[in-house]
């Protein structure tokens, strides 16, 4: 199919007997799984879908229909906990769809001997970001797994949103010529989760991303951007986002690594642990895809909406499928999806 | 508050430190979790709620909403897997919801080393369950934990569906007089996931009663029946959900314990595990509350959905939140809700 494809890991390689952790990493393999497990049971009856949700019209409004599951280790972090995270992941799968988020259902799996004061914590950091991002949770589930067939919480959300943007928002209608604005640093939430994990003898004072997007989309919305690919920078970070939008689209981006910005504790973190930035995970970062016309005035708008937004590159007429970077001293390499992610339990 | 409250589980008792395994049981420890750490979460702007799913305008359509995580050990058993478990249970949810099911998200925990073949499985029964229901599974989420952090598999789904009920179809829509209609024999399925389990020197043939229930709601709705109040009996079986009907509605129930049908394989069941059939967790059974003059058409329209329904009883104007059952001889006793369920993992 796809030079890349073959080059990361072999189509062999993939079918495996038994899940694997690198089959929840965003990567190859995630990929992998979701194409020829999964996605089968999947029938969409609208096609026009965002990447991580549904599209579909019920009377006569557009909604948004997106889930996640949440399994992050440790709960609590630098930045957020798994409430926080839980509510602002699926608001912001909302957001990339061009959908304003309205409703969130919350669904918790507990595993026996749990503290009740941490999920009282838990608790109130989902409904203080559900106020943050004016979203209702609205109905829920609750499920005790008996002691040692768990690990402490899992937490589903699933939302709905009312899609607000006036064109379709996806790699289909991305085009040659498109800047590729990424709307802030990279890498805080997967550095953050790294440095509270007990095991890893390492400190640092980076506190993750974690943040709802929809008021910064809904800005760019507002305003008339005509949002052709909006993508969060979760599991797989950004080069993992634009490989798959590069291959989605079959175009070729080019990014300047020079233009793309890395907090230097962040940085030194990633040298110390042997991470790419470009792959670690953010929870309140995305790349929006817009005209070069509204390319300047994008990154003012998020400017205005407290994001340190910069343009990072361009969408090519070159092969496509393929993500090139530029380096510092002229230099340009191809980015390559990992079959699988740095670390397991970022989200 | 209420005498059967304080009569089955004193306040002090259900306040506990840690999350017990009767939490997720469907009884007082359950309700108790719910009503004092999960809810004051969760702020539906829209009061008119259904018992296990919101209600909301969007576009001038009413939407139900509704999630449930499926925990059921084992995975497979008779009559079922965790995937038809999970579509029909919340195709079931809004369907009592009086909703027509639409579209469905599913979410995976997955256990790294889990077969790749079960998980085939799983999906391929999702699959069926939905075309059975006529619902779309648009969305999707995988997650892999590590190996010891899980058990094998964890599903999610969350649903949306468009109210076709005219009337309000929850307890405060009860009234005295109401028939209350038993949609089928009770147990099967409680019976059928004890006896898969491996650790139970116990067999039988009772398949699990999984099955979804739109259609015969349906048949009701078309047929004009007036549903004051629909449930159905998953965790905490017949009992619980009257009870916390009764209590809800602030009505008394009266139920004859000889019309309600168990098989007798069920009987001989619970009576070598010391079960008691009411409180026993079903898959695809329900109680429906209509007015009396609708009685007799409900159990025949129910017949022709190929359903074995009969009125169990009838909503009085005796003292409210209590559920009375008369026995063969004469002697009417009081059903009171148990902390926890019987046996753990049932759905």
């Amino acid at each position: 199919m796809n030079d890349s494809k073959d080059l990361n890991c072999p189509v062999a390689a993939i079918e495996t007997e038994v899940i694997q952790l690198a089959h929840g990493g965003g990567g190859r393999l995630m990929h992998s799984l979701l194409e020829t497990v999964i996605l089968s049971a999947f029938e969409n009856p609208a096609p026009n879908e965002c990447h991580d949700g549904a599209i579909f019209e019920v009377g006569g409004e557009r909604l948004a229909f997106t889930t996640d599951s949440y399994v992050v280790k440790p709960l609590f972090f630098p930045g957020g906990d798994i409430g926080s995270l839980a509510v602002n992941g699926t608001v912001n799968d909302l957001a990339m769809c061009g959908a304003q988020p309205l409703y969130l259902s919350a669904a918790f799996i507990i595993e026996e001997g749990f503290p009740m004061a941490e999920l009282r914590q838990v608790v109130a950091s989902m409904e203080t970001a559900a106020r943050q991002s004016g979203v209702y949770l609205v109905t829920g589930d609750t499920k005790v797994v008996d002691r040692g067939n768990g690990d402490g919480l899992f937490v589903n959300t699933a939302g709905i949103g009312a899609v607000r943007a006036r064109t379709p928002v996806n790699p289909g209608a991305v085009e040659a010529g498109d800047v590729i604005i990424l709307s802030g640093d990279l890498g805080r939430h997967g550095i953050a989760i790294m440095a509270a994990r007990e095991h890893l003898a390492f400190e640092t004072s980076v506190a993750s991303d974690c943040a709802p997007l929809w008021e910064p989309v809904k800005a760019l919305i507002e305003a008339g951007i005509e949002l052709h690919c909006l993508r969060d920078l979760t599991r797989g970070g950004l080069a993992s986002a634009l490989i798959e939008i590069a291959e989605t689209a079959a175009c070729a981006l080019t990014i300047e690594e020079t233009a793309i910005p890395v907090l230097p504790e962040v940085q030194a973190a990633c040298d110390l642990l042997g991470l790419d930035a470009l792959y670690v995970a953010n929870e309140g970062r995305f790349a929006a895809f817009v005209p070069a016309a509204q390319a300047a005035q994008t990154v003012e708008l998020l400017g205005a909406a407290g994001l340190g937004a910069v343009a990072i590159g361009q969408v090519t007429s070159g092969a496509g499928g393929t993500v090139a970077i530029a380096g510092p001293y002229g230099a340009t390499r191809r980015l390559t999806m990992f079959s699988g992610e740095q670390l397991p339990r970022i989200c």
